[in-house]
């Protein structure tokens, strides 16, 4: 594959705890920064609960549309993992022991100690590829274009480095933010403008409140330097025109 | 409407900043916690881009398959927010100024300050119903089942209060915490066990890491407390039977 100039992933967030509000997703963010870096481009992101059907339709809705599918959660031990079981079933192939992932963790754990409950760890789609966890010893793994992290987010961080020669990303997507001391509603139709003569170009306007003064962050992103560089000597003109403040963030 | 054991919700969090990872989603957990709350559990969310042919599109499939839809973003006064506008076609309403809602910020802002970028605010779906806005003025609004909250937290935080008498909830979904000083392949056959045995009941394994010690926390959820008390027993025979020490969180 050569490097492709638009490059697309989803990511689905696996678990009843991110749906109860128990548990404060913070994965999408850590994939969604990487991926970016990346070249690649998260589209959309699904938060949906442990039911298998659920994981098998949405599995196979992504994975048709998108370069990328990342999943997190459900790799565990537990009766309420059921990730790996699932992504067999979205792509039709037998869910069994996988012989170099039990090597790994019959390696990893003290005699005696890879008891019923961490064998399950190892019971995955016929010929996934492992993904490598250097802290907690259980692999993820990938069928295609669907990677499946776990959900804990140190580890699932921990696993990201080694994916890399995996994927293929695209162009890098830059980012610039511009950070101004005033209300969106002051600077709303410049940027209006600004955006109508940069169609190309994704501006985000982003309100913010620190240190007891309000905000707004604009954001400018693309893949192209000279653009990005062209929409935000347009944004300073009406800026300095407007005599707004641009402040550190 | 009368109280139902099964009222079931989904968020739509509209906005490019958190699909770049730039930005960290905590609304899902504050809606999610106040609709458990009221008995209404949350089945799905999806983070969508700021395009409008998806927002018609997720919000059109959401409405017609749950009691209530909640979106997040993209109501305020800059060109990015288009969720008003988008609101209006999937309903196939006229986007148009609300009568009310311009009431509402005329009196809000001072002599001369209600410009055109605040008055962006005020276009709706035609006959929206406001929801109000204690933070910062410019209200929400829904249509039918559908309630449109702004995207920055502690100001979606203080009109939720607002909604209580706009929602029908459910039976309260009730949920107990059991931490354990242990790992998840430690209990995960006796979990699997009790979970056979609580068919109804939705029982999840979480491990943690607090204070350099590795824990697990099953948490129990179910409408019916004597169920809740029944599966907690059982988890505490097997976690007495295995000298497993229970820990305080």
């Amino acid at each position: 594959m050569t490097k492709n100039t638009k490059v697309n992933a989803a990511i689905i967030i696996i678990g009843n705890e991110i749906l109860s509000g128990r548990t404060q997703d913070t994965n999408t963010s850590s994939i969604a920064l990487w991926l970016n870096s990346l070249g690649i481009n998260v589209g959309e992101v699904r938060v949906i609960p442990d039911i298998e059907s659920k994981i098998v339709e949405t599995v196979n809705h992504f994975r048709k549309i998108n370069n990328y599918v990342f999943t997190t959660g459900g790799i565990g031990p537990t009766h309420d993992d059921i990730t790996a079981e699932s992504i067999s079933k979205a792509f039709n192939l037998d869910y069994e022991i996988h012989k170099e992932a039990f090597k790994i963790l019959e390696n990893y754990y003290k005699p005696g100690e890879f008891n019923e409950g961490r064998q399950k760890m190892v019971w995955m789609p016929k010929e996934a590829n492992l993904i490598l966890n250097p802290t907690s010893g259980a692999p993820g793994f990938n069928v295609e274009n669907v990677f499946c992290l776990p959900g804990v987010p140190s580890i699932l961080k921990s696993m990201l480095g080694g994916l890399k020669n995996k994927i293929v990303g695209g162009e890098p997507i830059l980012s610039h933010t511009v950070s101004l001391r005033t209300v969106e509603s002051e600077i709303a139709k410049s940027l209006t403008n600004v955006q109508k003569n940069n169609k190309d170009i994704e501006i985000g306007s982003y309100p913010f409140f620190q240190a007891g003064k309000l905000g707004v962050s604009i954001v400018i992103r693309s893949e192209n330097k000279s653009k990005i560089d062209k929409c935000e000597s347009e944004i300073l003109e009406f800026v300095n025109k407007k005599k707004i403040e641009i402040v550190e963030r």
